[in-house]
């Protein structure tokens, strides 16, 4: 009966995020043109979200037909594979809409607390933010545990505990294909504006950003939102769903015949971090003049640290005392090192990358530095911190995996991304956060709010962007992660003893999957570029044709530029789609299962490592324009901060749209291999 | 005792040179300005050689001495091996100072036969390219075979063939080694100088490229010399060295025991490609008003005709006319297949390189569109061209690798790095022909000759730009086959049976292996941005302190900026070279035989791919500004072409430096694990 808590820990999660945005919903959201300029981003956002849902429900509905038709007479599979799929990309698009909605209710909600109080403000961002966290990892567990139980309880007799999962695994692959679109999607549209605004409105016409006069800044701020609301909420459902997959299927095969305890452990784990990340949102509360980085840093390191003796426990209650698999004697507190080394690992690279991108440290502050000799030397420096900042990361990933593998073999890899991924609802809860902190400094701007208000929006804002620094390199981590478990779960599946590097069409699969991620971004790129361009011919033309615009008296024509974005956005999502989703299912077929194997092998390494590369080099540009606007080097207006804008463009679509993009791809590479594993045998 | 034809042709090859060099030297080298400018740019070079050699020669004595020491005592080895090792690293030096001594001769004898004739200018920077090419193919074929015959004398008996090529292979690691800091240091040294004259020259002080006035444009013609000369031999010398020496070693188990044809036949092949090489040198040929890309295509594709036929020839004279292998039957025209297909890849990949940076494509025509809204969308666009030219060779290659594995197993794989480089003598005679001819237009402008001069050397150094282009794609693809060879070569020696991709040590490996490509490339682009900023300090000194330099009334200190850029690539190659070559060590000694394995797949397909996206990125950029300069968007002077000269700028050491360097890298450390194979057993 114990089993029924673990949906119950999903629908506790999904009543504290209903609790949470009653509350966020509740609070005051000021005066009648802050709720106007609110209402606008709000409309942009969700009509960004129909648009893009109205091209999905056709793919997931083909998609789904197909699974089901192409599984249905499968002896390792069944139709349903078809119906868990639709609900996964159900759960994405469900979790994506719910915490959209709130995040653009809590960002004016925000600005109006500033008026008044830090900490006021900082609990209703926090508390918008919980609201995306919760509905992640609740839909998440309620939508495993519930088609487990279920399975289980109509086929359990017939179907033996690999198929049960097998066909669960279709869920995974609904939460990757939607996450596939919401990442390269929204990652394309906030880009496109944010660099469309940026070069007209700040260069061009001289105004500041987030002035009301610019018709790109509704769709900047709508940007941030889909981009980093949805589509990271979307990226860790992803990596939250397929790391408790893929140990599911490694725990039938880890544990002796007949125990079911290795696969339920996964779902026990993820049932106790929310309650865990319930209690830790708690934790996060300042006071006027305090730093809002220690409130939000003492509730996820305060959740991580009870999480770890939580884990403690529950492995040890769950698991046998000792037990043999391939000839090896493993026990409980294997699996706990392996759990703790992945959270540790998470942590270490988040803070490697935070050293990397932050703007009191040395590697943006040299980068500021090059920006005196001018755009070029800024460029070089940036690519070549970017290219340096893959080593430790790398180093801590490897470590992660050989103390993993060696106390918990395959399944010990799986357990510790479930360690980074366990507290997922507070982790995401912070990275939501910033977005909406974003918003809030824009709406104040745009609202005329005093300098005061700013100050304290701007104090959020900064917050947001170390903790989005963080929350890419987490992503990462774990992305790369989730996909070695599902990569190590396919080979279990389609039964392969080795994928040896010495046979040519391994080699040849390597080669060709570790060229997809540079492939990936370069259609990504070219993307934002000529959906900039567009977005750059449309302003212009609009302080061209609107009289009275620049001078304030006339408004601008923002819905225009919000659909550029969307437009854009649905439109150049649909090839690298394809090729992510079509890619696997070809080589598969025509290849081969090792040449498979290869090629999930290549784009996993080469991913991370271009991933990383992007993410970094894209920070980085950013905080060295920004500590060059705080004064050094000649500040605002001098020829190094020139340099900088320059460098901080070419970053945007590296750290928002290419870069984030290949923590799906390489994600969703991995879960299509387990889900046509069975027709490939 | 046909055996002793093999190191004849080798002597043919360095007679021919000698014929060569000796011809270029004769020819009239101009007025006293002419020979004293050349004379600045030859000392230079000269100096910065001797400096590296200095350097290197105790790198090369003292692993020569660990090398004779660590196998001393070993089976499969032998202290000879430390002998080889510093044969090897003798030959590639010099290739390297013979090479360069020549092309620094046959620079102004160009420039001065221009004055007259296209043709003639053609023949004599044809020739002076042709000295490095042939020197190349003539020491390597005399090195390997010579310590073949001489080792198979003295241990035929007692050694067993592998064990023989073992030994020899320490000539192929002294290759590596010089390639190593030669490109390294060579690609630091150019583009020092180069980012150094132009940012300070043409964007400050607004004089021309080549303008006698700025400090640095000497250091920069010396650049051209050491990076592209010097550097492109060593790099050509390694990989055509290494195929040998791959193949060899393949070929002892590929035939039956005892046949030692498929042994020889990679020796006979080389010097069969020595004498159609020679050969086709005599068809470079232009008239008046000729185009010179035709004749050196005719020159190129006409040897690889011909090389092709007479491959033909010598495959089924040599092997046998069926035997089997692992179960599987083989025949010389399977063979036969896998040397044209190598060929054949190598060509198109060129081309396809071609198309991605030559002036007049669409992929070059869109980056200097992009120009027209700035630096940021020009680098956004260089970026995403690079990245995207990385599909079509990866297919090539895997296309390559499946064909040849089909029909001759890894054996054949080695044969198709042999295909693409058994006409070394005479692609090296093409790519080195380059920069002379940059050199002689450099030469022409300082000197203040006409502007037919010019516009003659123009011609040349259009068509030198090409060639540059094809022939590194050509060196990408074969470092990649050679790396692939190696790769065989070292499992084969070491006896592993698999390197599994399932066992986390290898995954680690690979992922690791993955990383040091972008390691080694920020320590390059660091470098050079080190090095060009001292270059740019000392050039503004110079205008600022030495009266009359700007009205062109007293000498710039060109040899202080000779200097600063030997001194900064002397410095600059060490910590990368060391890496290089102590990583495979380490981790052969640490995680053994098989987490190497991994590391040499991740470092090969990685490397493969960023140094395609970096060169051609580069090359994009280069021929970007070019367009623009030629009158497209607003032409010189116009924003878009402030826009070009950023992207050039990063584009240099993209393409220069890091990217190149990456070819070594691969190379380098499949070669170190072959000469470690026996001391890991």
């Amino acid at each position: 009966m114990l089993i029924y808590l673990i949906p119950a820990a999903g629908v506790l999660a999904l009543l504290f995020a209903a609790f949470k945005a009653t509350w966020v919903k509740n609070q005051d959201p000021g005066d009648e043109k802050m709720v106007t300029i609110a209402g606008h981003i709000q409309e942009g956002a969700m009509a960004f979200l129909q648009r893009e849902y109205s091209v999905l429900a056709v793919f997931v509905a083909v998609v789904g037909v197909l699974l089901a038709v192409g599984n249905a007479k499968l002896e390792g599979s069944h139709w349903l594979i078809g119906v868990a799929f639709v609900l996964g990309a159900l759960s994405s698009g469900l979790a994506g809409y719910i915490g959209m909605k709130i995040a653009t209710l809590a960002n004016v909600r925000t600005t109006n607390a500033a008026r008044n109080s830090l900490n006021k403000a900082l609990e209703v961002a926090f508390s918008g933010g919980a609201v995306m966290g919760m509905v992640v990892v609740g839909l998440g567990v309620l939508g495993l545990s519930l088609l487990y139980i279920i399975f289980t309880h109509l086929y359990g007799e017939t179907w033996g505990v690999t198929r049960i999962i097998q066909v669960i695994s279709g869920f995974s692959l609904g939460a990757s294909s939607i996450a596939l679109f919401a990442r390269v999607g929204g990652g394309i549209f906030t880009k496109a504006a944010d660099v469309g605004a940026d070069l007209v409105g700040k260069i061009e016409a001289g105004i500041p950003e987030d002035d009301p006069r610019n018709p790109a800044v509704i769709a900047d701020n709508v940007g941030d939102n889909v981009g980093d609301v949805a589509g990271m909420g979307a990226d860790l459902f992803e990596s939250y769903v397929g790391s408790i997959v893929g140990s599911m299927i490694l725990g039938v095969v880890f544990l002796p015949a007949g125990n079911l305890s290795g696969v339920l452990l996964p779902l026990v784990l993820a049932a106790v971090g929310i309650v865990v990340s319930i209690i830790g949102t708690f934790f996060v509360k300042t006071k006027e003049g305090g730093n809002p980085q220690v409130a939000l840093n003492i509730g996820t390191f305060g959740a991580g640290g009870i999480m770890m003796v939580a884990s403690y426990f529950v492995i040890n209650q769950m698991l046998p005392s000792e037990w043999v698999f391939n000839g090896l004697t493993y026990n409980p507190m294997g699996v706990f090192i392996a759990t703790v080394v992945g959270l540790a690992g998470g942590i270490a690279i988040g803070m490697i990358t935070e050293y990397y991108t932050a703007e009191d440290r040395g590697p943006v502050q040299s980068i500021a530095k090059a920006s005196e000799t001018g755009a070029a030397t800024n460029i070089i420096g940036g690519l070549g911190l970017g290219m340096q900042s893959t080593a430790l990361p790398i180093i801590v990933l490897g470590f992660v995996i050989l103390v993993a593998y060696h106390f918990s073999g395959l399944y010990g890899i799986a357990i510790a991304a479930l360690g980074m991924l366990s507290t997922t609802g507070i982790q995401l809860a912070v990275d939501a956060y910033g977005p909406i902190a974003d918003n809030a400094g824009g709406i104040s701007e745009m609202a005329g709010l005093g300098a005061e208000v700013r100050e304290r929006t701007d104090k959020l804002d900064a917050v947001g962007n170390t903790t989005a620094a963080i929350g890419k390199g987490f992503a990462i981590g774990s992305a790369a992660l989730t996909a070695l478990a599902m990569f190590a779960a396919y080979q279990q599946i389609v039964g392969l003893q080795s994928i040896d590097l010495l046979e040519p069409k391994v080699l040849v699969g390597l080669l060709f999957g570790s060229m997809l991620p540079f492939l990936f971004s370069s259609f990504a790129m070219d993307a934002v570029g000529r959906a900039a361009f567009a977005m750059i011919e449309e302003v212009r033309r609009q302080f061209r044709e609107i009289p009275g615009l620049m001078e304030g008296k006339a408004e601008a024509d923002f819905r225009r530029c919000v659909d550029i974005s969307t437009a854009a956005a649905i439109k150049e999502m649909i090839v690298p789609g394809l090729i992510a989703v079509l890619t696997p299912v070809a080589v598969g077929f025509i290849g081969g299962t090792e040449m498979l194997g290869g090629l999930l092998a290549g784009v996993t390494a080469t991913g991370v490592l271009l991933a990383l590369f992007q993410s970094n080099a894209g920070g980085a540009w950013d905080n060295a324009k920004k500590h060059i606007e705080g004064g050094a080097f000649g500040g605002k207006g001098s020829d190094a901060h020139h340099a900088a804008v320059i460098g901080d463009t070419v970053g945007d679509p590296f750290k928002d749209t290419s870069g984030p993009s290949l923590n799906i791809l390489i994600k969703l590479m991995s879960v299509i291999s387990v889900v046509i594993a069975p027709l490939l045998i």
